[in-house]
């Protein structure tokens, strides 16, 4: 049994279920615990659903949550092995509105980061009506505008470019040791340079990467939004309607890729909403999980009847 | 005997020597090659004098070309094997400086292209009166201004950010397969996505790169340089007197990296220059040895008795 396989079964054995669950073409893992009012959990990269497990552990007795693995992340895998520049934003948000259908849930709170709060923007977009509430954990959104290339921020997003390399998953999978030095700096980097966030789930993390395709799965989304991360940093990505579901955000105060002073500009994107701060990089969830299930039950007890 | 001891036999096969030659602290290894009016090849990222070939032996009939591995690269090495914010423009060219005086040349003709084209600005700067010109290839310089990191130029210049972290290095040798994927990457796709140029050589520059502290050796020029192009992106480098040396710049028309249009702003640098553009990408002393060799014969006879 190889750490993740451990790790799957620590969660099975505290309740934590994963299914195979249809929607459309992909045949995509959900992680679900608890029962109540349904709470949907989207992971980033260099993430699978395994990284909510703290959080989901402690909202069980109050809300269900779905913790889906993303397009092309961890169980979920990916239709074609090589590139595929096609899961865009709204692909992914179309994949959640199908798992949403496929499990029979009309409205749904959501929580989540990275890529996850792209998704989370994207189904905003193409169905309001389905979201109860978004609670935001780190949050890419337009706002942050050319400062995501600036010169002095070009040593946290190079990555973003070189997965879009169609050599990159080969090299960054050439060997477990290879995969596991690339993983560490975005696991430990992201949580304010600090190693024990995934000390212990580090070998997980690797098994998980070290999968067929799973590394490519991961990169899609540097390829498939390439077009749209240079239309923002130009400052030329077309104006949309602004999001008026009621959002929180939780930005984690020591998050050096997403800094809290780009929060700045959530006004000209949403209507309703309010921030505060975490103690916390960019794995809020990870970090500070007691936080986030405080935030998550303050804020979607508010909506439970909306 | 592996790909790089074989094509060191046939360069001496030849005729080109090979000697270590003590600069400062450091052990340097010198090609070298003809008689005649001393000229010295400044190689690139990622290269060694290995590059030069092509060059040196349709030039020995007029010149003695001298082709170093520069600090932290081919058979120079470096003294200490981690990360080193030393190796700067500056220190290579008083390594250059330094070899001078050690073959007994007060004044040579330089020619040379990427990292070479940085060091042959800081030597102009430091002891312009012992260069009788300067024939650039590829020549990033502070005019490229904030056109160096502009949204749609980061697909090209990710690996300047990547390099400087800590483990890069330990990651790209982490397994011979993993510095083929990554140096292939650069040798074919700056020869204008033209995998032929350097086919013959591929292994034999893996080899080289596979030797202990090499990856870390061109990876130091990075991170040694990583401040100053933050201030050149962000248009706050202090500016300097342009150089006075009279200068021929042989720019490849297909380079992907520094394109022939940025050019543009040569004249702010350089007082007395003549460009021309060569039907090559980024390696032009690779892709194109005949221009190269005719180029410097014509610009270097001008200036032989200068």
């Amino acid at each position: 049994m190889n750490a993740l396989e451990k790790a799957f079964a620590d969660a099975a054995a505290v309740g934590i279920t994963q299914d195979k669950i249809e929607v459309g073409a992909l045949r995509m893992n959900v992680a679900r615990f608890g029962a109540g009012e349904p709470l949907l959990l989207l992971h980033g990269w260099p993430e699978f659903w395994l990284v909510w497990q703290p959080v989901m552990l402690r909202l069980g007795d109050r809300f269900q949550l779905i913790a889906p693995d993303l397009r092309g992340c961890g169980d979920t895998g990916k239709p074609t092995p090589g590139p595929d520049a096609s899961a865009t934003a709204e692909r992914h948000a179309h994949d959640m509105l199908g798992l949403m259908d496929a499990l029979g849930f009309d409205r749904v709170g959501v929580i989540g980061g990275d890529l996850g709060a792209y998704v989370m923007q994207a189904m905003s977009h193409l169905a309001p009506q389905r979201l109860k509430g978004t609670l935001y954990l780190c949050t890419p959104y337009p706002g942050l505008g050319h400062r995501y290339g600036q010169p002095g921020h070009l040593i946290e997003v190079w990555y973003q470019y070189f997965q879009q390399l169609p050599w990159a998953a080969e090299l960054i999978g050439s060997s477990r040791e290879a995969c596991r030095l690339y993983f560490r700096h975005f696991l430990d980097h992201w949580s304010g340079d600090n190693p024990t966030v995934f000390a212990d789930l580090l070998e997980a993390y690797v098994d998980n990467f070290m999968k067929p395709a799973n590394i490519q799965g991961g990169f899609d989304w540097y390829l498939s939004s390439a077009p749209n991360r240079r239309l923002w940093l130009e400052g030329r990505l077309p104006a949309k309607p602004r999001i008026e579901i009621p959002t929180r955000f939780l930005w984690g105060r020591r998050d050096p890729l997403i800094p809290p002073e780009w929060s700045d500009r959530l006004g000209d994107y949403w209507t309703d909403y309010t921030i505060a701060f975490a103690d916390a990089g960019h794995y809020v969830h990870a970090e500070a999980p007691d936080r986030v299930a405080e935030e998550a039950r303050a804020f979607f007890s508010l909506r439970q009847t909306g």
